[in-house]
């Protein structure tokens, strides 16, 4: 079994409506030492393929598919092994 | 200045509707090797603090106070030097 994480991001030039009231609750707060804030997504998919190669394969298909949009968006992939 | 990247997940026993839903979807679209999917949030916070150690108390702060809830997420909270 193969777990995949996807991190999902907004690409740089593309506005983040979400981190921007996570910025300004944040001041509020009482935290002025924070310049930026950005909110994306974190996925975690679990596979049952035979090779890392093919998990690799697959969560990228995925991610253009469904997960991701790539005209906004930018996403990373990490692979790992689990029981 | 520090990037804290705060990577927030439900805890293992609670609901994820948003990952079933996701599951349902990549087995729909012809992905029957999915086992399991869950989604949580990416957050990264950009701060003007002097150290280390002040980068991760303060954005331990932040996440106690405003961006987990405790009760049900769990999170995780990794800090880099950014220029």
């Amino acid at each position: 079994m193969f777990k995949a994480v996807v991190t999902i991001t907004f690409k740089k030039n593309i506005l983040d409506p979400q981190g921007s009231a996570v910025h300004k609750a944040l001041h509020s707060l009482g935290y002025p030492e924070v310049s930026d804030v950005r909110v994306g997504k974190h996925i975690e998919v679990v596979m049952d393929v035979d090779s890392d190669e093919e998990a690799h394969k697959r969560i990228e298909e995925m991610c253009t598919k469904l997960l991701a949009n790539p005209v906004i968006e930018d996403y990373q992939i990490d692979v790992a092994v689990v029981e």
